[in-house]
Formats: structure tokens, sequence, C-alpha cells
């Protein structure tokens, strides 16, 4: 698999979504990540290493504990990606609003 | 799922984003969409039900043919997600910027 894949895949579920809107806050311990979600802890391990996997969070030790923190990087990725069809969205918008223009103009007529 | 699941889960696959990448030059027919991919038919209709459920194809009926085309508007709502972390790539780009600038001074000091 592709590291974009991994990306693409980590940001498809809206609990992962979640946990790295929460993470952009700051880091946070597992706990504290896992509690505003009404799911197993077992799941929401997984739903972490789906996200380590394409590099969107790193642990740290600090003492005895393990902070997680967002990393945005791999973001830029996507960005990169979803760019190169931008000007698709543009142009389909553009005929969409000539349409309207054009309907106006067709309605003034009257 | 919300409409953005269905939108990151499409684009999710590099077979469904290599659909994506064809259909930005022109609508296809079937087949054609098919031919480069050394895959089962079946798992293209997959990929292609995916990619419909997300809003980023639609078929339309010319004769006795279907065209397939692509629609670019879902992915709005990603440059949309993605933009909300632009500042923290930026951020840390700067930040890594920074360390490379600073050995660089300590460097010239020796």
């Amino acid at each position: 698999m592709d590291q974009l894949t991994d990306v693409f895949t980590a940001i498809s579920h809206p609990t992962r979504r979640a946990i790295i809107g929460q993470l952009a806050a700051g880091p946070a311990r597992f706990t504290d990540i896992a509690k505003p979600f009404d799911t197993a802890l077992n799941s929401v391990t997984k739903h972490l290493k789906l996200l380590e996997r394409a590099g969107l969070i790193e642990r740290k030790k600090l003492g005895r504990e393990v902070l997680i923190s967002f990393r945005a990087e791999p973001l830029r990725q996507v960005a990169g990606w979803v760019h190169e069809y931008e000007r698709f969205w543009n142009t389909q918008l553009d005929q969409f609003e000539q349409h309207f223009k054009d309907k106006k103009r067709k309605e003034k007529k009257k």
C-alpha cells in the first residue's frame, strides 16, 4: 500500500477524523482520547494504529506517561491530490452559475 | 454514514483514484474504464459503485451506450476538511526550517 492510501484510509472513518480534531487542540493520553467515544477501548486502539501507520499521530514518552500527538504533515499529500481536481469543480460551478445567469436573462426578456 | 465518509472511502483505494484520473480526461464507457486494470470486471463494478455512492461519477445514457463521467464537486468537501489543518503543517514546517537555521548558525559560530 502506498502512503497516500494509508492516509486516505486513516481519515475515511468519522471516529478517526474526530480523534484528529481532538488532538489538533493538543497532545493527549490514551484514556483522554477514548473518553468522548462510546466505543470499546480495543476499537480506539485499532483506530490509533491506523492513524499511526499513516503518520498522522506519534507517541512520546513523558516520564511514566505516553502522550499522543497529531502530525499534520501527511495531510499535505491529501491537499496536493485534491488540488489536482480543483479546476474541475471550479469549471462545474462556473457552468452552474452560467446556467442561472442564462435563466435570469431569459426571464427578463419575457 | 455521512457524505464525507463516503467520499474519503471512495478515494482511499489506488484503483479508484486511478479511475478518477482516467475520467478527468473525459467520459468513458465501462469497458474502456476496465481496460487498464489487471482486475476482474466484477471488481471494477464494485469500485464504480463506491465512486457513484460518493457522487464522484455519474452515468448517462447516450443512445445505446452508457457513458460514465467524473463529478469533482464532492472533492470540494475533502479540500475543505484538509484546509482546516493547513496551519498545522505550515507551523510544523516553520519549526523544521527554524531547526536547520539554528543548526547552520551554530555551525558558523564554530
